[in-house]
């Protein structure tokens, strides 16, 4: 859990000046001034004390043992700096110096070697040119950052100085508490995946949030992610996404930002819920730290006030949640506890001279309803409302249950007080009801996608080898591009189907072999010399009996010799006529962060105009396959539409998989498509028409 | 103006009580200490005076004219006071008193009798039921709210009187002003219809918003929200969209709430912004309230930090405006005023440690440069950052420049009295980045809508009489749904074409029609009594020759004797075959508050599986109809893919128009299908297939 730099028993703040407006003297004040219990020793070339501690020349003079040293000090002296903690036995590094691969060039090589130093010495560290690190837990702020953070659990990683700023700022005025709160800087070592390592099982942490600009290790990422995403929800938000977005990002940190695809692919597969503002982020962040985890979708509203009711169920739909259907005995109560003139339905209106006592009636029935499993409690200020009695009423009842209750008090003159007790009362209070919803909603797809099982993965029993040897022979011939009856090898060798075909060097071959394959068939020129077929003639469809075979033959071979003399020609290929079905592309493409992505969508317009595609990361599990298929919109095509028979999904989905494992089995392929895929209908099959592989 | 109602010269409050408890004792006080300048006149039965002003026992003894009274007595004694100041002369009402529509069945009765008393003297009335209204121009707070708001540009109506006290709870807390702000309630006499054509041209007000739970003049708020939005900005939240929201809606104020897609057709059409949440009716107001409008989609970001300003860049792309390109000169002066590390293309980085000198620099450049069209500023609190100095920066070079300017300072803690200044100098500022650019985007939006020419509707020569005939045949037939002849003769009537069809009673006619039709042709079954005529054989397509057409005569009819011997058979239709084209639907529904709503989609599984479909209210303009079949996501197909030609786009343009004018003409069409109705290419025009009409 990365103690050493979280909970150390000693820090060394190299560079921890005696004049106050210098960085390294405001990183030792934070160390001092916010409670850290360890050993503390400033090291300075001249000074005998900084800020009442003893200070020392170097670290290896002092004393006892140095668990971290933050570093503050130009990036040229870092180098020998680092060499002496290693030396001296310091465990963790917090490089704040800025200077390295952000600007490039030398400093690209600086990075190199501080990096190098680290690993040979086995220490771990933050940075460079980071803000530091903040732990609650430990009391310690290692940061030049104007504010310490109230404690609480949200653990927050950020690649932008900037956004920590911004956000300790922010999170004063809110009450939000963290529980360590970290920036990244460059992240030559410990990186987001080494954080989400560290923090899964962090019994101070319930949520953690990152602000992330681009990913080094992709696949890491994912796999760390999804281990942690088992015990504690991890909420992101992803920038450098749009095209323009990318390109601020590279000029920002050098960091390569991977294609919007593949992060959504890597977000979906790992169970991290993605925020698309800042609002977004901290909205879901309370909710998650100080209520507990909701179990369906069916919310009860709580209101005094009609209007707000309807927008708040008006956002229950349209976020794919469900106004909780109250049961008899629910009714009955609220009928009997309740004035006339209240709304005994959800939304409960308990009317707007309503005092907290008829907030405990209603929040208290909908919390006790088995068929309500969170509950929003909307409040407008009215002249009756007693706002500081049903904050308490709210406090008590959210605890008693476990259930998320939420609230949304809307206005702000008069609500000041109230809304500090309610987040003192861990109770997530958002200025308009749609946010409240929102996070909700959110809250259940964690929820539901905690509850999955295991991800399995199938293995099939596939030629590896002789793709192996494909690919050496392809390589070594000087193309990167595979032939049509390459790449229909490949397919072969990974058990896919294709339309029966054989070479015919004769008319009365092509009448055996097509009487074999079963009429009608397709006959095509064989030349490698020969590319656009149809141009000149050289291909015929519907071939019907042996004597049109023998006919097609000698009329094929003869325009292929009049219109291109000097072709290398092969024969004739002999192919099954596919029977029509519904047309879908398999595609891959390779991310740089992330490695294989696969793509699936209804082939034709489909893709091309309406863009309806879905893409997964390699290797793809059973259940990821479903839901990938499930998420494109034609979707309904596929289980069949007008009476139409369902078209085989199980075998498509197991021609994704079949694909997933051949890119995963050979990273090389940098770009591959079957297009089309032809799925016939349920039990039916599939069949791979055409497939174009690229090599790295 | 509704000056009787916003900018009276004398105010009675009737059941202005000496009681503070009581409600007409709070809308006393209201008017008396928030600086109304005109005669006060309480009234109540025994009390001499009330807070100071002599009160009198009725309205009719008051000794000087009363231009508004407020009402808020119990319902029973309503009538009688309405009618007391109909004869007193009062010009204006306002009632407070609950107790009518919305309690249902006497009370609906009772509101009947109170706006035919209204209407009977020539007085305004806005309520029952509500909150009451305040003017801050004429310094009138004539309402039960807790608090006063601030003098603003923002005109404000809300259906929901708890909408009203939030909102003016939280305005308080963000400094938001307000120039009227009037809870509708019941709405049985001054509705929003009349609050905008009130605040048209209203110099006090830059934007209008609305929060609506239902329309009761559909046509009437399109045609006056079409008015005001030419010459101010209108942005309405509606809630009770989806169909929970509804049911909750109906419960509440017994408004029938409109259908969602009615209400995007309404909100499209007249120019109306669209706000789905409650925060983003706020962000629009102060934006529209407080900068002038943007002119393009050219937005510029200065920024103190890397991070955020990827966020905004990407938020800029996703919200369809794009990042400024900076001219050379622009560049030129960024590189030779900024330190080198400064970023100075778009987004304009000007680093951490920035002043206000450097945000001078980066947002002057920006505001002079012509590719500009707006500046957001970025500021997260750094140590080096001034803030007071930063922003009186911007409030200078934003009041020098005609361009929106807007800022999101990130952060809370530190930034209390900046943004309170901010607000001061009418910068709007954003928590987050993003809700700047979504801002931004809608003003944008607003700005070209604003600029498009007068709506010119066509109007197409029909024959009106015939349909008018038609339909009262069918009617006076007990029958409300018309039969495929009738339709085709409505189609005709109104100029669609349609496949070139006549009835044959005789083999040998069957060939003479088909020869002068043209073969090949489609034969059909004539008879009232067979429904499902290829069932039965009916129904034979490409007939090839005179020959085939005797055939099909004697078969068809043979086919139908046999299999339904009791049928009457009024003989074989013979039809035009038509060329395969693009499939579309043109469909009409009929909205219970908007009147008809014609759809237009490409027919088959892209509006049955992608629902893939787009409204608009009639009539329909033609810039209209060009909007909403490009608002489509399968336009593409009708523009062509694949090196297709594009399809007869006007002919369909034209066709959706045509049926405006029939729906228009006939209000008793309620629903009405052209499926399919079919587009060849360009130039060669569009033929109905099928036409279904039914009549109320």
């Amino acid at each position: 859990m990365l103690e050493e730099i979280f909970a150390p028993r000693s820090v060394a703040v190299v560079g921890a000046s005696p004049d106050p407006t210098r960085l390294g003297h405001t990183v030792l004040k934070n160390i001092i001034t916010n409670g850290y219990r360890g050993a503390i020793y400033p090291i300075h070339p001249r000074a005998e004390e900084v800020l009442g501690h003893t200070a020392f020349p170097s670290v290896s003079v002092v004393p006892g043992p140095i668990d971290l040293a933050v570093i503050v000090i130009p990036p040229e002296h870092v180098l020998a700096v680092v060499e002496e903690c290693g030396k001296k036995g310091v465990r963790g590094l917090v490089v704040i110096t800025a200077g390295f691969k952000e600007v490039g060039g030398a400093g690209k090589e600086l990075e190199r070697q501080l990096l190098a130093l680290v690993q040979a010495h086995g220490m771990r560290m933050v940075g460079p040119n980071c803000l530091g690190i903040i732990d609650t837990v430990s009391s310690l702020n290692a940061s030049f950052a104007a504010l310490m953070p109230e404690p609480g659990e949200i653990a927050f990683m950020s690649q932008s100085g900037a956004m920590c700023t911004a956000i300790l700022d922010w999170s004063k005025t809110q009450g939000i508490g963290f529980s360590r709160f970290v920036s990244l800087g460059n992240k030559a070592d410990v990186d987001e995946v080494a954080l989400l390592q560290a923090w899964n099982h962090d019994e101070h942490s319930k949520v953690i949030l990152a602000y992330l600009e681009g990913i080094s290790d992709g696949p890491g990422f994912v796999a760390a992610a999804r281990e942690v995403t088992r015990n504690t929800p991890v909420v992101a938000i992803k920038s450098g996404t749009t095209a323009a977005g990318t390109r601020a990002a590279s000029s920002h940190t050098g960091s390569l930002a991977g294609s919007e695809a593949a992060y959504e692919a890597a977000f979906a597969q790992s169970g991290i819920l993605r925020a698309h503002t800042m609002s977004e982020l901290f909205d879901l962040a309370m909710l998650f730290a100080y209520q507990p985890l909701i179990r369906g979708n069916r919310l009860a509203i709580v209101t005094n006030a009609g209007g707000p009711g309807i927008i708040t169920t008006d956002a229950v739909e349209r976020n794919g949640m469900v106004m909780a259907q109250l049961s008899p005995a629910t009714h009955e109560r609220l009928q009997r506890e309740l004035p006339p003139t209240a709304n005994i339905y959800n939304p409960i209106d308990i009317i707007g001279d309503a005092r907290s006592d008829r907030y405990r009636i209603g929040i208290d029935a909908a919390l006790n309803d088995p068929h309500v499993d969170g509950v929003i409690v909307l409040l407008t200020p009215q002249a009756q409302t007693d706002l500081a009695e049903t904050v308490e009423v709210i406090a008590e009842l959210a605890a008693a249950h476990d259930k998320p209750v939420v609230t949304s008090f809307m206005g702000g003159y008069s609500l000041g007080p109230a809304l500090e007790r309610l987040t003192a009362a861990r109770i997530p209070n958002y200025t308009f009801p749609e946010r409240a919803v929102q996070s909700l909603a959110a809250m259940y797809s964690y929820a539901q996608r905690r509850q999955r099982p295991e991800p399995r993965y199938r293995s099939f029993e596939v030629d590896r080898e002789r793709v192996r040897k494909l690919f050496a022979e392809v390589r070594a011939s000087g193309r990167v591009e595979l032939g049509e009856v390459e790449a229909r090898e490949v397919m072969e060798a990974y058990g896919m189907r294709l339309p029966k075909s054989q070479l015919a060097r004769s008319p009365e071959e092509a009448a055996q072999i097509a009487a074999q394959i079963g009429f009608p068939v397709v006959m095509k020129i064989s030349s490698p010399d020969i590319l656009h077929k149809s141009d000149i003639g050289g291909v015929r469809v519907g071939v019907g009996d042996p004597t049109a075979a023998r006919d097609s033959y000698e009329l094929i071979e003869y325009r292929a010799r009049k219109y291109s003399p000097d072709a290398r020609i092969w024969g004739v290929l002999v192919q099954e006529m596919v029977r029509k079905g519904r047309e879908l592309l398999v595609g891959v493409s390779r991310d740089p962060q992330f490695g294989p992505l696969v793509a699936v969508g209804m082939g034709g317009i489909y893709v091309e105009v309406l863009k309806d595609i879905a893409f997964r990361l390699a290797p793809i599990s059973e259940q990821e396959v479903r839901e990938q298929l499930r998420s494109i919109r034609t979707f309904p095509l596929l289980r069949g539409v007008r009476g139409e028979p369902p078209a085989d999904i199980a075998a498509i989905e197991e021609t994704v998989l079949r694909v997933s494992q051949l890119v995963t089995d050979f990273p090389e392929i940098v770009e591959m498509d079957i297009n089309p895929l032809v799925a016939h209908n349920e039990g039916e099959g599939v069949i791979v028409l055409d497939a174009r592989i690229i090599l790295q």
